[in-house]
């Protein structure tokens, strides 16, 4: 999958991309990332991206110009084509079936504002918009690496396994089950008998019966979703 | 505040904390960020942090001993009193209303967890554990810039002006008003002929509508929420 991430700070996007997972995802071939900077397409010497909002008011908005050319560009010379995303508060709350969802695309634009926001016509360009949830944060960067990072470790290959994406949480609605290492006794605080018992058959229904429990202590409203799909 | 920011690729903090508005909030001192590496709290030539997870299963955990002895050593070494929050799929979700809570605290202490997970009972360590929402990411950092950017931004003085922040998305139960900045026509997209108008009035009754219309349009789940809330 070919991630295009464009930003006025594009700098903050490869001490990440390049760590853990996501630099293994690169390494494999599972996944190649292309950063851009806004102000590239800007044409003043001040390489200017904002300008005060019409009718009043605090702050600066970032101009429709520099999109719309650097999106244009960027697609134009792609070599797979890219779904273009912008992050915004206002978008669909960003969830792990969006990321699957995702994860089968050849490629993406995430397109990131800063300030107090974009000039509305500038999600003109949008194919989606999404928002990482119900908060404010500086600008779009750290949501664009949420959606690429949650997206690209669910490609098949990128992580060791292939088996460990499929039970963790969310994917089956409920939240994953409690999980233990060794000590099997550390500072007084046990390991529950049964994960020690090597009986496989008692091991599942536990870790079946926990995630159901901590779903229902910590996350009602995820066991009333899952109810009303399950009868849809 | 002082956030710090425990994790064992503690390299990817620095060039999004350097950056913009964080940046800013540091030269100001508004925020002091300081990043460490769990691995420092290992005793193995390895530097292990994982192990099997007991019960059989796909993939390492994250072993209990390096958390217990770090955020010990972290919180007695700070200047402040640190609030302890885990990120992790399982925590509350994070909101506006969250960060606007935090960024009244004197310190943050943000543990990610990578690999499949941590031993459940590093979780006894925290003051509070949070996800950024129901998705799945390779580790927590990411979430832990998110809920230190979306906290800090709300420390008076962050922002360049006290009031850019509390008209914006969420703050309201709303989602922000859509926005226009010069030209007043790009592309054959105009501008609302009000926002030209210069009548205050009739701009801030506008927005008031264009906002109220947009969250019913894209999040009637928030309208909701309000109604509840206001109910109540």
């Amino acid at each position: 999958m070919d991630i295009h991430f464009l930003s006025v700070i594009p700098e903050v996007f490869s001490p990440y991309l390049d760590a853990s997972i996501m630099g293994r995802a690169q390494a494999g071939g599972f996944a190649r990332f292309f950063t851009h900077n806004l102000r590239s397409w800007t044409h003043d010497r001040h390489r200017t991206v904002d300008d005060a909002p019409f009718g009043g008011g605090q702050g600066m908005l970032m101009k429709p110009e520099p999109f719309f050319e650097a999106i244009s560009d960027i697609k134009a010379s792609s070599e797979v084509p890219l779904k273009v995303i912008f992050l915004s508060p206002h978008g669909a709350p960003f969830s792990q079936k969006k990321a699957r969802e995702l994860s089968h695309e050849p490629g993406m634009l995430l397109v990131s504002g800063r300030y107090e926001g974009m000039d509305e016509r500038v999600f003109s360009l949008a194919d989606e918009v999404v928002s990482l949830g119900d908060f404010v944060l500086t600008g779009g960067e750290l949501a664009a690496m949420a959606v690429a990072d949650a997206s690209v470790r669910l490609i098949p290959g990128v992580l060791g396994n292939e088996l460990s994406a499929s039970d963790e949480s969310f994917e089956d609605g409920l939240l994953e089950c409690a999980q233990y290492t060794r000590p099997a006794v550390y500072r007084g605080m046990a390991v529950p008998d049964v994960l020690l018992s090597g009986d496989h058959g008692k091991v599942a229904l536990w870790r079946a019966e926990n995630a159901l429990e901590r779903t229902r202590q910590l996350r009602p409203d995820l066991l009333e979703a899952r109810e009303v799909s399950s009868r849809a």
